[in-house]
């Protein structure tokens, strides 16, 4: 693999670019890396582990002469990056950026960016439930997609260039409209963190059901909505309140529906329930079919694979 | 680990009772294996695949003699094969079952058993999202918890063996009443796998996202949920059919904790959000530190574990 960026900027350092750093650097994709965050403990480990090349105390400063400048901050906070990066940025470089939400960035990035600098954001579609500079690691985004979300006009050479730099992290890249990709990211991240903070908040507030035995009894479903309820906070804040439309959108359809299975409970409507679960049963043969995920039972959590025999 | 009963029924050949029957037999806990199922097919494949020693056309057959019998069907059918089984029951023998709800299955099994039966619940809280004979494994239930539910005089000796019994499978062992029993699984389990079917639901009813882009882009949430919404159909709408009210109270509280959130994204309110979202965190660590789950990040789905440096 051959370089793509000479100098490529991390403005944030958690998670995505922590895993993009080691990522591109495995495949030879970036040449000098500079990175800041806001706190400056996060700088103090990027520095210490050698994270970064060059670690600067501000954006500004680590922009500078960077032929890609990556935003990943929260979405709340990208307007103001971009205002402090603005005068700062090296003519014909690209800002790209990774936040979850697409129209809500480029509104609040793309005024600040001075002409002749290549604004095209991006998303790609990978996480864990960790956060911060160590709990990165190169293979994230493989066999994972990575959405590039061109906005008016796009330099191609640009768009291409950016294109290689994620593929070479081993993503499958794909280009998407902003608004669609920020109602398509609702139904299949969103809307489903959303759900998953409500009922572990629900049953933490339960108090007939003690916290221990929501713990200790938490294998059998509750437990995977945990793990996606322990992301990150402030990010999350972030994506539901700029995505807000297509938020009260789909918890409005999600409510109704809930209340039509409650109705069928209530009126012991079996029929019904039965035809719900196994047209949702399909909806996961594909996923697998699609390779998103593994059959392997229980995700592979350290059980048998498959059955024993006799 | 020395013999606990000398032969066991099974009646019902899902995915719980064939992982009881490889568990079982790895650790010399019971001897002769006698299983049915309603299905013919179901019964050919346990006959082919020796996953029994004996299969049997029906249940009446299956329990003669069974020092212990387990019922392994679907909680709606639990009251038709105790009706048909109780005159074939061998005295002082031992019914129990698997059962997701209690209070119900005590109702509908209780009545039909004859005197002088040890008649004692009991559920596995163990499970994947496969079902069927061949869909078991001998590790199913190590380091998950078993509980058992006793109801009424339970003799101290037949209570003990069933106790020996689970834990020769690998399970931790612990007693609970029934009703207890249906409200702490109705938060940890019934509750969250109705809401996983309900999210699914609503994706696939969303006519604007392609089912294909749900498929495709279904990492980053949307994928655990399907996961918990493949499970069995016919299984999961007994449990929300025999369990109605605790269902009817936590949706309830479910919906109005939705509409509280959906409020503070309409109004901007970040506070609220981001303090929401760092309790459930802390819920998330208190269950990696029970040892119910990996802290491997992605639930170490085929990623590097931990972080790679330099």
């Amino acid at each position: 693999m051959s370089r793509v960026y000479d100098r490529v900027a991390y403005i944030g350092l958690g998670l995505i670019a922590s895993s993009m750093i080691h990522a591109g650097r495995r495949a030879g994709l970036q040449g000098e890396i500079v990175g800041t965050a806001r706190s400056a403990e996060t700088r103090a480990i990027a520095a210490e582990d050698g994270l970064c090349d060059v670690v600067t105390e501000t954006a500004a400063e680590a922009v500078k002469d960077a032929d890609l400048v990556v935003l990943c901050v929260p979405v709340g906070a990208m307007g103001a990056v971009a205002e402090e990066i603005g005068p700062h940025l090296k003519p014909g470089c690209t800002v790209s950026d990774v936040g979850s939400v697409k129209r809500a960035v480029i509104e609040a990035v793309k005024p600040h960016l001075p002409e002749g600098v290549h604004f095209i954001p991006a998303h790609p579609l990978a996480g864990t439930e960790h956060s911060g500079p160590r709990s990165g690691f190169a293979e994230l985004f493989e066999n994972r997609y990575t959405l590039i979300v061109p906005e008016g006009d796009t330099d191609p050479q640009a768009l291409a260039r950016l294109e290689r730099f994620w593929a070479g992290m081993g993503a499958h890249v794909e280009l998407m409209e902003p608004e669609h990709h920020d109602l398509v990211l609702m139904v299949t991240s969103h809307a489903p963190h959303l759900i998953a903070y409500t009922m572990v908040g629900v049953a933490d507030d339960l108090r007939r059901v003690t916290d221990s035995e929501v713990i200790k009894y938490s294998a059998a479903g509750f437990r995977d909505f945990t793990r996606i309820a322990a992301s990150d906070p402030t990010m999350w804040r972030d994506v539901f309140l700029n995505n807000r439309e297509a938020t009260m959108e789909i918890l409005g359809r999600f409510i109704e529906e809930l209340m039509r299975l409650q109705r069928a409970i209530r009126k012991g409507d079996g029929d019904l329930l039965h035809e719900y679960f196994t047209r949702t049963r399909a909806i996961r043969r594909g996923i697998i079919q699609a390779g998103q995920d593994t059959s392997a039972p229980d995700f592979g959590r350290g059980h048998g694979q498959g059955q024993s025999k006799g």
